[in-house]
């Protein structure tokens, strides 16, 4: 079985990490598991409350999803916590960001020199979280080494199921995307929700 | 406050649930609460847990909405269930369906004689449930006074654009999809995911 650990804090993005989560569990030899620091109820920012357990039983060695939202605006200054993700994302096989989610993964400095995207609305504010990555103002994702970074929220599941195309191939990703009725933006460098001045 | 009631059950869809979650809350005069028969945890086809609240306190006159999932197979043949369901419909001033939550509407009898859809691989299925819908085999969603009936899984975001864009105007529904970055699919009678023979 495939790991695939999500990373859940207070105020989270609902729909950044139940989007991956309903795609990988649709696969047969993914387990999808939502971690967080201490574990326990976590409210997402829609007060949307998940049960989680606490990263000290996190087995790492597998997918680590990083999802955005308010919390990160807190979470970017808190060098306990980002400590504590660093490790887990230096241990994973994979780690896949969505929306501000890439603020932290770039707080981390595991993104410096690393092209890489984020929620476009939100833009200005994870760019000033670490000038030295590669920002990609137009993609709806964008993959450098093991690491995977989309835009804004839905963009998490256009994500995932380039990252099935990738691990597994295309027919398994279209496959996934019409068993939920998803029209799947395939082409991650075509970004309809880019600001373009 | 417009209340969204969003009633979870063992084994709901968690993407018909928390994709209508995360549009309905961003509008800030909706608020969305997770209901469950006795309350507690609930855990989705996809082995996440969600905190929900008792039927028992729920104030139905407000939209309910009924995901789908594996667990309405089980919940078709639960008459005390339906029951409450029923009343529960009756009191709502909307009521929405996603994928195979249109099959436990359909079995309160709320449907009969109501043009309604559902998910598209489980057609045949929930159409056994009760002939004397009119069931639609091609539409994103249906909307029959009171009741918006839609396809299956991520199809829920489509409708509730769809509904805001209804009951306010097209102009906010595109801007929620926007700060998404979610491709809304805006035509409830075109459907991708038809299957035609």
């Amino acid at each position: 079985m495939k790991k695939v650990n999500v990373i859940l804090f207070s105020e989270f993005e609902l729909l950044d990490a139940t989007g991956p989560i309903e795609i990988f569990s649709r696969l047969a030899d993914y387990q999808v598991t939502c971690f967080s620091e201490n574990g326990g109820l976590i409210t997402s920012a829609q007060g949307v409350q998940l049960q989680t357990t606490p990263f000290l039983t996190i087995d790492p060695r597998g997918i680590l999803l990083i999802p955005g939202g308010k919390g990160t605006r807190r979470l970017v200054d808190n060098d306990q916590y980002l400590s504590q993700l660093k490790q887990l994302s230096i241990e994973a096989e994979y780690v896949l960001t969505v929306c501000t989610g890439a603020a932290l993964l770039a707080k981390t400095g595991l993104l410096n020199n690393q092209r890489a995207t984020t929620n476009k609305l939100a833009f200005s504010w994870v760019k000033s979280v670490n000038q030295n990555v590669k920002w990609v103002e137009q993609a709806r994702w964008v993959v450098s080494r093991n690491i995977y970074t989309s835009s804004g929220v839905s963009a998490g599941m256009d994500m995932v199921l380039g990252f099935i195309a990738d691990r597994h191939d295309q027919q398994l990703a279209k496959q996934v995307a019409r068993e939920i009725e998803y029209n799947w933006h395939e082409d991650p460098d075509v970004d309809p929700f880019a600001i373009t001045e």
